[in-house]
């Protein structure tokens, strides 16, 4: 015999930033990732389920200088080496890639839906563990890839739910910047690869946009910026005429594409690269107006700032534009679910090889928030129907009900507690939001009869409507027992909650 | 700027043990267990979608005198403690309940599917990360429970494709095992939670009833068993009478289940927990028949030895009937795709209180492999029709194409590599496993034509088949352009194609 320690109750809660998800919000989500499986499928795009544990090589983030991987992931050590939980759904799409090249086809369209692991510090809606879904193309260096995504991201968004004119598509370009860059005379096109101190300040500047505002990025264009707290922010110390170029193309949005594309035409003239990037976005525009999708749906927008930093080309967000009141009460529109853009260094780190590819990245959590604000999604939280236990020696009658009631496509349960008290039995159905429950005691056994209590119109009636109004649907009603079934269906009808 | 330091290239590969899943495996996956959901909800389950992540702690695999948590789970330190991916479902299930056992309906019927992680020696067919799918139902003592289970098991094969006469659910019982030890006088029933080295050895001994047959089974009830290698292993030591009664448990099986029962109870006779166990396999056998599961589909079989060391209670095992050919071209049954049983001790871990509990976990690979042998999955591996591009600057063209197919409903995709090597474009459509491509040059533009490539076709006339056998369905056809989606949709109808 061992010895057995007497060890200390483990707590019953998850790590810290990690979650739990109950019934239908697992349910929910479930179907909202197989409507966007299903666009995606349509557009020729395949599933990858690659794994959830990585090398940490292959990952990427292994800082040669400490002594554990970056802090940004969850990771530890084997005898084989480290490993990681994956941080995203492209640096496994970059090794996948990599592994398959030869067979896999080329260009290579991919979808993935799945979890990814963070190990930061977890905060109010912030969690160290969160669903992404993605899609992407890799080995095609065509706009028309980028347009494509651009309007499958618009038919997935209405497929879930948002209606048309609830959403916007905008597309910018990071070429244009450098060509704007290269116009102020901040980037030298000849030495596009190599990173100065000052381009790297301005596209943080830019990037801060949305935060504070275009006086805020105007100080850190120049001398640098004191925020609330007194703290300084070292500026690019652009003069005043450099400052005004880049932020004319925030500003570049027109009436129409043409006037946009007009407008960035002349802040970039002279620049090859910035004329590349204009082409680019016109080529776009050209693209999916092709198809069908105006400038209502996705449109040239200089302003979409996110991510110019990381791209390499065609940069999209798609933005929620209805109105919701934010936790202060203050209107605002709801803001982005996705974002996306080109990026063509993804499998060097691998092969050597320069690969083009492009791709978007949905918010899954923030998206099925928005649709649920939005109502899109209809609750069927309904609980099944409940047989309570009057006779704890006839459970196999009251299981052959169930069992019935299934055939028939009822979702039922017998309730299976400790059967004594009557009021625990219902309290039960209430917890479970049962519509209805069934009752056989004894004497309906013996006279062939079963009770049918209808509980949605026992909770209307006890928030006050009166019995007149409900006259017509009796609170519980005895039948036969072979009419089981088709009174049940009967009062699930006359309750609304038939499928 | 920093320093940057030449990385060696890193490998191309997951970790060994890992892998990835593509396109048809990820859907056909998917699809079984939504079906499987949709019966455990007609049940009245509901799902639990628990982290991927635990404390060390929570999952109970914390051994105090090593530096680092059982080598069995992936587990890692951070500055709150050790953290672990789950290795099963159950240690989650047992953590979630303790931790809302105050608003969780009671019992708590749930389900649950999701990979989870094994920190074992990787080996041909053996993974490091794999599917489960569970169904448990927390705090009902009740063989209602048991039974539910088990019908829900029956409903869950046949709904997934697997015939009714291609599977039993073979239901056995610990206590009965208690009940022949003592009276065989292996174990004091005053005593039943007291680990003793023999009645060990017993549990061990039976769970190899598979591997070693019941003449390796008696040497290990008996003196011990010398393997081929020349191993020994140290057997129970009993006596010849207490050996064949033990051996009787495992032969108990009668021709009818009332001679099952029978044969049961005179083996258990004078042993108050054997009879018990023996009740409650009646209770069940009577449960599932009232709502007309016969033995043809769930069966009373005292063989059933697996997880009889593990369970308390009922244990169930679902096996596939039908023969395949094993590696070496023998002919076997496929055998067992899920198991289960009920376990009183789940929760208190975390509690102290004793809560019953029973369920299932379904081999979801296993499952998923049966019904591919099978047949009784459609492999929908059909790629996209392929728009090829013979004018680059006419991408716009082609995407037109493409928008209006899959506004029909049907799966299509421009070829977006470069477009130069037409070959290479029919060798993509060829990897896609593409149905049709469309043709579109200079020529056919101008006289409002598009040609469309029966790919299929192709591929049969290129396996041999003659152009007469064929003669109505010509390899290529030249349509107005307005004639395209009907077409198409034509083409498909005749290749058998269309959904």
């Amino acid at each position: 015999m061992g010895k057995q320690k007497k060890e200390p109750k483990p707590k019953a809660l998850p790590p810290k930033g990690f979650r739990d998800y109950f019934g239908v919000d697992v349910s929910e989500r479930s179907e909202m990732l197989r409507q966007i499986a299903d666009v995606y499928h349509l557009y020729g795009f395949e599933q990858l389920e690659s794994s959830a544990v990585e090398t940490v090589e292959a990952l990427g983030k292994f800082l040669p200088d400490v002594d554990r991987p970056n802090e940004g992931v969850f990771a530890w050590q084997e005898d084989e080496g480290w490993l990681a939980l994956r941080y995203d759904l492209t640096a496994p799409l970059a090794r996948v890639y990599a592994q398959y090249r030869n067979d896999l086809p080329s260009p290579y369209r991919r979808f993935a839906m799945g979890p990814v692991w963070r190990n930061e510090k977890p905060g109010p809606g912030r969690f160290r563990q969160f669903y992404q879904c993605d899609a992407d193309t890799v080995g095609s260096a065509s706009m028309g890839a980028d347009a494509e995504i651009c309007a499958m991201l618009s038919d997935t968004l209405e497929r879930v739910g948002i209606a048309r004119g609830d959403y916007i598509i905008r597309v910018n370009n990071r070429k244009v910047l450098n060509g704007i860059m290269e116009v102020a005379g901040i980037l030298d096109p000849t030495e596009l690869d190599k990173f100065t101190e000052e381009r790297g300040i301005v596209l943080r500047a830019i990037d801060k946009l949305d935060r504070l505002g275009l006086e805020g990025v105007r100080q850190l264009l120049g001398a640098g910026r004191k925020d609330d707290s007194g703290d300084f922010t070292q500026g690019a110390g652009l003069n005043d005429a450099q400052a005004e170029i880049v932020i004319g193309f925030m500003q570049a949005l027109g009436a129409t594409t043409a006037e946009t594309l007009a407008n960035l035409r002349n802040l970039v003239e002279g620049s090859a690269i910035g004329e590349a990037g204009v082409d680019e976005m016109e080529q776009i525009s050209e693209l999916v107006a092709a198809q069908g999708y105006g400038s209502d749906r996705i449109v040239l927008d200089p302003s979409v700032v996110r991510g110019l930093g990381y791209y390499t080309g065609p940069v999209y967000e798609a933005e929620l534009t209805f109105e919701i009141k934010d936790e202060k009460g203050r209107t605002r529109q709801f803001g982005s679910v996705a974002g996306g853009g080109r990026y063509d260094n993804l499998v060097k780190r691998f092969t050597g090889q320069e690969v083009p590819a492009t791709g978007i990245s949905i918010g899954v959590d923030r998206l099925l928030a928005a649709l649920r604000m939005k109502g899109r999604i209809e609750r069927s939280s309904l609980g099944p129907v409940v047989i309570t236990v009057m006779d704890r020696d006839r459970i196999s009658d009251y299981q052959a009900m169930a069992s019935e009631l299934r055939t028939a496509g009822i979702r039922a349960e017998v309730y299976l507690g400790n059967p004594k008290n009557f009021g625990n039995q219902l309290k039960y159905a209430d917890n479970r939001s049962s519509p209805i429950a069934i009752i056989e005691g004894r004497d309906e056994k013996e006279s062939g009869i079963v009770q049918i209590k209808d509980l949605i119109l026992g909770a209307q009636l006890a928030k006050g409507a009166t019995l007149e109004e409900w006259k017509a649907r009796p609170g519980q009603i005895e039948v036969p027992r072979q009419e089981l079934v088709a009174q049940v269906i009967a009062m699930l009808a006359a309750q609304g909650l038939t499928e």
